[in-house]
């Protein structure tokens, strides 16, 4: 997860490096599936190392679907998608912060599911571990986020048969 | 909106003031529409001021509906009707804070809705202030929120003929 | 329910004697909320007898809304909405036929609903009646309409209590 | 598409074969991922043939999925979701009837999908040929159903370059 046209560079090169990484270790990665900011990046990163990608489209056609999401589910519920995002991850990495990736992360702890919080700011931190401190871990580069999620794969083998990481992006 | 279960007491009790003092002014409450916390307390005080209340429910059925909720919206779609409560929503009230209340804040700022944010702590303030300074405006007090709603009738007539004030809650 | 842009003249006659009708009983007419159609000629109707009329709209602002329609619910979820117009309703009434309309009855028969055809064709009442006999029943002028709705709230106290009525429209 | 529980074996057996044809073509079956009906068997046709398939569920976790889902989008929004199963397909195959089932077929026809008829009765025909004659397509055998998929597939080849053909089922 992660802002959409508002993602900075090095925001976006991280979530390349992210996506490369989860598709290296035959996990999926699942994104909002538009064509730009960590969504594009990530997916990206994803199919360079020949893995497979989702987008959960917040449109009703694939029209502005990007090129590198494998599958693409159509669901013309604008930000009412991102509960599925969320939903249908294992667990979330969030890379930048902006409404709509605040928005899923909220949901995830709604939903008790797991979140890295990937090299984020301090107020993002604090806001985040008040809503459900064990339920936020926080990495600060890549290595340190598979490393996370392979614990969590290891601890849930029944969950993740085919493990399903996620780097999700606001649409 | 703010936090269903976990509400505290003092939360409680103004979110039936706040209530309270939007049906005095003919406006609408709309929340999550389930029978505790901030949803029940903020239609409670509607009521007792004779005020017109619409919960939005998250579950298939109005099994679990609050009693205090005049029109019954059925969505059988958990969280994912939280960007209902936003888009049907004039202007957000926000009492208390918890992952739920939080995805509606972050939905609403990523829709472009006004937001008041209501005796919040420092940290919240600031993590949501990031997201979008002009749209987010702070109040202490029943009354100072009440205030800023007036004037933002007052600048949009048009729109909010039918003022619907929402003191939405998470289910 | 009913046709929007597609609905004949006597439907839409037909639909505003029906809205009118049972805002006269004091019940709510619930529709798919646009200004055109079997759902714009509903709630005309309903606002002649001073009725209450609730729109569920499919797009994401109440640009498009029926001036008609009291309550705005905005959903953004395009014909996703349907299923929201229907388990929020008691019981569904269906005056003409289109694709929108034969998912919105479908969905109804899915989810246990009553469902009023009113003055349908044979072949429309046998696709439906093959689903689910007894939730289906028959009508051929709003009398007859008002009489099965009159006899349902008899049955169904506590859950009619405030009994909505449904002349639905799709979008 | 078609019934879940109360699919008949002769629908099964037709969506079983059904699936493996759809995952020779190296086409993706897309159902709504339940674990019993047309559903389940579409997607063990395909898994067969080790074809990749697509589950979209009602539900808000993956307990109830069906082990043949490789991919399972986890939506929450019970019946909601047969809006994501069409806006999702390129094709609609309908085997069996069944309320949700033709919930989904009235959807696709208005959103101008594709749908074809697999063995269906007289007055299923009759029904969804009056809402939209040239998107409705006849076949009686899996054979013929593949051969219109094929020409549809020709006719649009940048729309269809990932070609994912949909044997969906109700949940």
């Amino acid at each position: 997860m992660g802002p959409g046209e508002s993602a900075r560079p090095e925001e976006n090169e991280m979530a390349f490096a992210m996506g490369k990484a989860v598709a290296q270790q035959g996990w999926i990665v699942l994104t909002g599936g538009r064509s730009f900011g960590i969504m594009e990046s990530a997916m990206k990163g994803a199919k360079e190392a020949n893995g497979l990608t989702i987008g959960v489209l917040p449109t009703d056609t694939t029209a502005d679907s990007s090129d590198n999401a494998d599958i693409r589910i159509v669901t013309g519920m604008g930000s009412g998608r991102n509960i599925i995002n969320v939903l249908s991850s294992h667990i979330l990495v969030v890379i930048g912060m902006a409404a709509g990736t605040a928005s899923e992360v909220a949901l995830a702890l709604k939903e008790n599911k797991k979140v890295i919080l990937l090299r984020q700011d301090e107020i993002t931190i604090r806001f985040f571990k008040n809503m459900g401190t064990y339920k936020v871990q926080l990495a600060n580069t890549v290595e340190e986020a598979i490393a996370i999620i392979k614990d969590y794969v290891k601890a849930t083998p029944g969950k993740t048969r085919r493990a399903a990481s996620s780097a999700e992006a606001e649409g």
